[in-house]
């Protein structure tokens, strides 16, 4: 239904992305999902299985597909899991105005004219010190943790969104966290809703 | 004086990043340095001029100098023009609060902690409406003319600050004018002030 609103937040590890996601969602009344809930969601509803038999009977890809996990086409159980979280996502968005954290729900939902799609991000000192104090993550050396983080989403965003992560233009509204405080981030996606 | 507060906007052709610049500082009563203002400034302050001439009394660059309007180091015009306009900005910034738009100032202004940084950016669509409606702007193909501004700001930045013009981490806030309008971005940038 394009009545309902959706807020997605995609955000840097450590930047509190989560945090404001749940602020924005308690301020508006809207319920918010984050990454944990949504692969709790897909796994009850059994899409994912479905998905995977689906994919199964078309495998060509023999001993390939046995050694790599994927089939000639280079379908993989990852491609089958995004697949799934999409057509949660998607009934999510449809069902009732929701806040999303992460699991690329922006480019999911992009097509759709009722989304106010929000990148949180943070400078290295301060996502460190949030791993540390919020995750209780013991680092080394947080500089290389956080970008191998980085790396990653950026991967998965770009293979299946076919665009950059974090780049100014993908999103609405992009924030520092860091600099602004969460209570001011969520603050101002709130008052764009 | 660090009790100044400052804000820069940088912002993609077209985006409407000069007008929220005015707006912001029209609510909050402070003044609004756009990029003609600065050149003007620079101009008139005989900067550039002195700037010119003590680096002429270095050139090593005899013929290639000439030639090429560098010396052996590549020190050129435009790299006078740069150091003048910064000058310029930092002591606008040292003299009162105010909204300075383009001529990279965040990145002049970077290391100092009493500024916020701005992206204005829009679609493709949104900017060749307001370069025609706006500027009177003919564009036959808007989306080659917009690509090649952006180019060229990317690479000025690239140049002289040594980072990525438009990449979200550079800045505290940055916003779709296209989709939110410009009354709306003028209205959270002041009350980030």
């Amino acid at each position: 239904m394009m009545s309902n609103r959706i807020i997605t937040i995609s955000r840097e590890f450590g930047s509190g992305g989560r945090t404001i996601g749940r602020m924005v969602a308690e301020r508006l009344g809207i319920p918010c999902y984050d990454h944990e809930l949504i692969d709790k969601i897909t796994e009850e509803s059994g899409l994912l299985k479905t998905f995977v038999e689906s994919n199964a009977e078309d495998i060509q890809g023999g001993w390939f597909a046995m050694i790599t996990g994927r089939d000639f086409y280079g379908h993989s159980l990852q491609d089958d899991l995004y697949l799934a979280q999409a057509k949660v996502i998607r009934e999510l968005a449809d069902k009732e105005s929701c806040v999303i954290v992460g699991r690329s729900a922006d480019c999911i939902l992009a097509e759709q004219g009722n989304v106010l799609t929000v990148f949180i991000h943070a400078s290295i000192e301060k996502r460190a010190e949030r791993a540390r104090t919020q995750y209780g993550l013991k680092i080394d050396d947080p500089e290389s943790f956080l970008k191998e983080k980085d790396k990653r989403r950026k991967a998965y965003y770009q293979l299946y969104c076919d665009r950059k992560w974090g780049a100014t233009q993908n999103y609405h509204v992009a924030l520092d966290s860091g600099e602004l405080g969460l209570e001011r981030c969520a603050q101002i996606i709130a008052s764009l809703y």
